[in-house]
């Protein structure tokens, strides 16, 4: 590795386990903090049991773990150890249900003791308090309670979810978030604190622009397919070979597109004349527009739209987003490490591209209590002698 | 306010317009960082256009905009104000097409020039470099290309967007990652740095378990509706005044969950036998859910599945998010703040809560060049008579 993380020298006490605490510690690790994962002696993450598998090991884990240390300890019977760890760490996160850290001992008002300095980080479904603060939080019931899947799929279909673990990583992303900000704080004044992170809050904050309607209008936005209020034509059509997307802005836009259609007679209907009457009438105007767009390619479509100044773009689906050119090529979105179980593997990279600093993959992901020797004896001061007695314990 | 921000005293100019650019410094400024919004003079951000209004106020940009202090300046004009204002600045954002900034002498190695340690991101839709890079970039487009649309939406139908603007969100929130880690660095080395962020890299970056499938099994992900592969009965059910999800996450909770139905033919049925197989059959598992769900209201559906430890959450539309009382109550999701023009106005809350620091809405979003005279005397130094002659001139 030529450069070094921004967050080098930043110690993290990972105890976050599946998914968005997880994706949390992962974009510490990849911006170069030193993220130790701790996890349950002979199980580890449940993640570790989710598939796709290689060679016997979750490349689900594999991904979400990468450039972590791992190590294990039984929270139960190991408090002690966790507690002389916490002493030199800068920051601990956790995806426990409330509560759950208090029981063990570890909150983060015993972890103020023994390091004052200590950023402690907790992510939940719904936060440490309110009345729901109890309620198991999973990414699809974030997705139903922050009115995600009411605003999403057709107009006279379902609430539908996103695709993709948007709550999951909307929360992890926030924590992460909060941790930098609050590393910040303490370098500065050299005062620690606990940050309350909830799937559920950060989703309703990642809906804000869709919240305003309500909140000011008292008007409920309502599914409407892949189209907006804002403007049409606006959304996804059929092409000959796959579907894109294209986005009319300006009535200029318009006259481009008919003009790139060959189609001048749709100037002369009053339905299309101006961007409100267009998505009143966005129906008809999209047979119209698939009349022409379902005899072309993608390709020539996209190309040809962009060409004339109408943003539009191929709906991709995963294999195609993992094989494109500037994606998995030029951005590098997808690297390689070599696993000591699985042998290579390929995992998506950050997103973060900094000139001075490195923001990449470029550690496998542990298997389970891998690191369980160096991190006890030279990160902590444990001696070999001790680190025997924890194992035959069980603790680690 | 009694407690200050954790970025207190970081210095930011903010160039960015609509969505991605100003999410990202509006998370900056919540955070406690002094964001300056840099407008054009006359027409200012876009934004300033998008509905809802109140009193003629643009709800979408008062919303993104709070907490920042705005002044006014015609970048052609001006270049060399904004470069002066450059040498006291913490961190540049900018989210404009990649080249523009080059044009205007202000891009990053010229800032550079008159400030080393300056961070500068640059938010776009496809990144700095790369055969797309001057393709237009919004969220409908990186939804696209990220393969978020591909899975999102039922099986048997269209390729479907998430219905709130995640890709801009995603990648708003990746930028104020890199911001903040480019500070860390700082600190501790005194050199900034650039940072390219692109929305299409950090959609991609949030479906890594999905591509994960396809990078590792060569499998593509498909739609599947509110489904999972990975257990059933897990989806949208609907009740007598609603729609709830559940999470049968094994085949303890199926039996505690026919147990609750009152339906144990169900067990009998080999085809719910085990997680696999109900996952195959899950249409008709539902079908026999939803005899039940039907019959009964979201409240004592959710009550009564939470009861017997089975994950469950009503189906909210925005307004039942706004009106909720862990939401809107507990956790102080929406905040009101007054504004000059458009007197009070509600706007969603940051969902970083921090123990020693605040991270709230403090300040109301500017209106047009509201804060000039103050920004460019009390904090860059110019002269009254310098800022007379700026406005005559119309540079600010």
């Amino acid at each position: 590795m030529e450069k070094k993380g921004a967050l080098q020298g930043v110690k993290v006490l990972d105890l976050t386990r599946v998914l968005a605490g997880p994706y949390c510690s992962a974009i510490l690790a990849d911006l170069g903090a030193d993220v130790i994962k701790i996890e349950q002696p002979g199980t580890g993450d449940d993640a570790r049991f989710f598939n796709p598998f290689v060679n016997g090991e979750s490349s689900y884990y594999m991904n979400l773990n990468r450039n972590k240390r791992g190590i294990t300890l039984d929270l139960k019977k190991g408090k002690d150890i966790f507690l002389k760890m916490v002493k030199s760490a800068d920051v601990v996160v956790e995806n426990f249900r409330p509560g759950v850290m208090t029981k063990l001992g570890v909150d983060y008002e015993s972890l103020k003791k023994v390091n004052p300095q200590i950023i402690y980080a907790a992510i939940s479904g719904f936060g440490q308090h309110g009345p729901y603060s109890q309620w198991p939080g999973y990414d699809l019931i974030a997705q139903a309670m922050s009115g995600i899947m009411s605003v999403t799929g057709e107009a006279d279909g379902e609430p539908t979810r996103a695709g993709g673990p948007i709550c999951d990583v909307i929360g992890g992303m926030t924590a992460s978030i909060g941790i930098l900000a609050a590393v910040q704080y303490r370098n500065r004044t050299g005062v620690g604190q606990m940050l309350d992170i909830s799937l559920l809050d950060s989703a309703v904050a990642s809906m804000a622009i869709i919240n305003q309607h309500y909140l000011v209008d008292g008007r409920i936005p309502q599914r409407r397919g892949n189209s907006y209020e804002s403007g049409a034509p606006m959304e996804s059509y059929k092409a000959s070979d796959g579907d894109i997307v294209l986005a009319v802005g300006n009535d200029k836009m318009w006259k481009k597109l008919v003009e790139l259609m060959e189609m001048p007679e749709l100037l002369e209907i009053p339905e299309f004349e101006t961007v409100h009457k267009r998505v009143q009438n966005r129906k008809s105007c999209k047979e119209f527009i698939e009349q022409w767009s379902k005899k072309r390619t993608v390709a020539d479509l996209v190309k040809n739209l962009l060409d004339v100044g109408i943003p539009a773009a191929p709906i991709y689906n995963i294999a195609q987003v993992c094989n494109d050119p500037h994606i998995a090529g030029a951005r590098n979105m997808f690297v390689e490490f070599d696993h000591p179980q699985a042998g290579k593997v390929k995992v998506t990279n950050s997103a973060i591209r900094m000139s001075e600093t490195d923001a990449g993959v470029t550690r496998p992901a542990p298997v389970l209590g891998q690191d369980n020797e160096d991190v006890y004896q030279n990160v902590f001061g444990f001696l070999p002698k001790e680190i025997e007695d924890f194992r035959k314990e069980g603790i680690i």
